[in-house]
């Protein structure tokens, strides 16, 4: 009997789910770029009207739905768990006669200890809790998500993969803050995140374009959250998170990079606590703090306030300033993939940081299109793609190796 | 009779003063490259044995003596004010005739409020007061010694020039931090430091190399305080320092650029509060921090240790990294200018910076030798040059300015 494989990723606006085939191959990490999807979906709309929408591996409409709770509990975070039970309905009802055999989870924070897909035990959930603090965001999202599948699947093992896992070869020096030593061995470091994201990209630009891959590569995730990973042959040499997903880039949200003396000031002029500076750099802050408006890219450029002009055009300068860094980290650069969301999806961004990029000799000739494709102009010194992400992918192909090295026994 | 102005520079590890002499000049602005130095020297050694030591124009020790106790009051902050007594005795002794009419200060911070040299009344220091928690390194030391020269010398005008003043030309991008924008107009934004310094730099670029002055350059502060300055024709776009001087690079105590995260979770999993912090942050972070030994470059190169060799690499490393991000700041760049204690007089430091800086073209042919200096290789990208800062003669200038034109009848 065929195998199936769930994926669940709770991310900081959406939950985003899938359903593959998997056969009981003897290689199943060679099964990363080509396991057949029987179904991909998101409720997205969290804390608004929720909406649950689903489509088959032909692109499909398999379900579209809204809930009537806003999925709040009233008082706290997004309950993504709320919706698991619809989402669990929805996949028995499409496996195709595959036995839904392990669940992956996409976990934000994995620190060092968790450096590769894991097969879950409560002892490693209990790990994972501790990581909460530095990934407020998601990690008690991701968490929920596995004890709620662990109840609603008791035959099914869960796997966490992680987005700190991509950058274990971050250089020593792209780890390392300006802090007393202690705290780097009490775990204080940077650690890098959506590398869930950059291990799809980094497999399927050397597919796309070899020679590329195996050169100084600047991959830039613009969803929501935003970060860019440098690496040179596929391998992660720096990025923009550090310890957390707060640093780096203006986001949706969130205020990347900030002077420490802000946080002292804010503190302590305004009487901030850590709950309340947690709420305003997280959620309060990025393109929604600036324009006043909406973390919406799509938003804030249809708008005509000079707020929202200026929030992306902070988010743009800044995606400019750090490729500049993050060209110093690799010594040179040979191309740049925009990925995600608004990477993916907004000529209109990709030309405002094509703009700001004249120093690298970035030039792109980015017609209308879809799909996976080149961008730069061909007088460019930079080659330049547009690669859509699958982190549904990366997940899958993780649960399904840790699954099959554990063995069939393991499975209850 | 002549006139004769003190500058007082409380840095963080060093009280350094000059005494210029300043005819009655109807344009005494222009007085900046040529006003004749009496006398420049510091005290040095805070904290641990203090030394006074100066010498005149032509470089002849005038004096060099030590004392007894340490500048600190046992248990808070250094107390440059300590020695101002010694220094005005110094002074009076060394004016060959000239009158003393005013004392010109650095002060680190003036934020938005003082952007040029400003004649110092008891309402001007209660405002900079409150910037103290902004600058608690500097402001405190630079206020006090206002306030000790207003009651040691009451004839004399005291003047602020400000570290600040320098970058009000910084674009609108490289002002805002990710936040709401209630915070900009409270003043929570980018100010830039280290201002006097590169007034002196770009104006001795420009009598040195007027091309390149007139381009793009990065200029490079680099003493037991450190941050770049990226100047189009002279004129400030962009810096590493933001709201506080704690941002951007690795310092000698400081910590540079910080994950906002990392602070939220000291406070929560160390319950460290704001003093701890500042100390933390401000005082035990950076070289010294990072090596366990010193915070003295000196000591460190010649340290076989580990630590002390990884603390240079992280030093040099956001050093390059800042300039690729300054480069797109700038689009495109003509030459870097390394000066202050360690860009002066380290050429290690240089060539291990430069090491990293292929990425921009830099190459150095770097002999060692005195004197402001080319020092770019002639087949390299960029011109490089070293220049000797000179804070006291900026500080001079705006005080000859300031308490010309506000006329001698203004003089007590």
């Amino acid at each position: 009997m065929t195998r199936a494989i769930l994926t669940l990723n709770a991310g900081s606006s959406s939950l985003k789910f899938a359903v593959f085939a998997c056969d009981d191959s003897p290689t199943p990490e060679a099964h990363l770029l080509s396991l057949p999807v029987l179904a991909r979906g998101a409720v997205t709309g969290l804390g608004e009207r929720p909406q649950l929408t689903a489509r088959d591996g032909e692109g499909r409409v398999l379900i579209d739905t809204s809930f009537a709770t806003g999925g709040t509990d009233g008082s706290g975070p997004l309950r993504h768990e709320t919706f698991l039970d619809a989402i669990l309905g929805f996949c028995q009802a499409h496996l195709a006669g595959a036995r839904l055999d392990a669940v992956g989870h996409r976990i934000v924070h994995g620190a060092d200890a968790f450096s590769a897909p894991t097969l879950l035990t409560p002892d490693c959930l209990r790990r994972l809790e501790a990581l909460v603090r530095l990934a407020p965001l998601h990690q008690p999202h991701n968490l929920a998500a596995v004890r709620a599948a662990m109840a609603a699947l008791p035959g099914a093992r869960q796997v966490g993969c992680f987005d700190t896992a991509f950058h274990q070869t971050l250089s020593p020096l792209a780890r390392r803050f300006g802090l007393p030593r202690r705290f780097e061995a009490d775990g204080v470091r940077r650690y890098g995140f959506h590398g869930l994201s950059y291990s799809w990209l980094t497999q399927r630009l050397a597919e796309l374009d070899p020679e590329l891959a195996q050169g100084r590569v600047i991959y830039c995730h613009l969803g929501s959250g935003a970060s860019l990973c440098a690496a040179a042959g596929g391998v992660s040499q720096d990025t923009t998170m550090g310890f957390t997903a707060l640093d780096g880039l203006v986001m949706s949200t969130r205020c990347g990079a900030l002077d420490p003396g802000v946080i002292l000031y804010l503190i302590d002029q305004y009487g901030m606590d850590v709950a309340e500076l947690t709420t305003l750099l997280y959620q309060g802050s990025g393109l929604v703090g600036l324009s006043g408006l909406s973390g919406d890219m799509r938003t804030l450029l249809a708008d005509p306030s000079s707020a929202a002009k200026e929030a992306v055009e902070l988010f743009t300068y800044r995606i400019a300033r750090e490729m500049g860094a993050l060209t110093m980290s690799l010594g040179g650069l040979d191309g740049v993939v925009f990925s995600a969301g608004i990477g993916e999806n907004s000529p209109e961004v990709r030309a405002r940081i094509a703009a700001r990029c004249g120093a690298i000799g970035l030039k792109l000739d980015d017609r209308s299109g879809g799909g996976d494709r080149l961008i730069s102009a061909p007088e460019s010194q930079l080659k330049a793609w547009v690669i859509a992400t699958d982190e549904e992918r990366v997940i899958a192909a993780g649960a399904a190796a840790v699954t099959a090295s554990t063995g069939a026994d393991a499975a209850v």
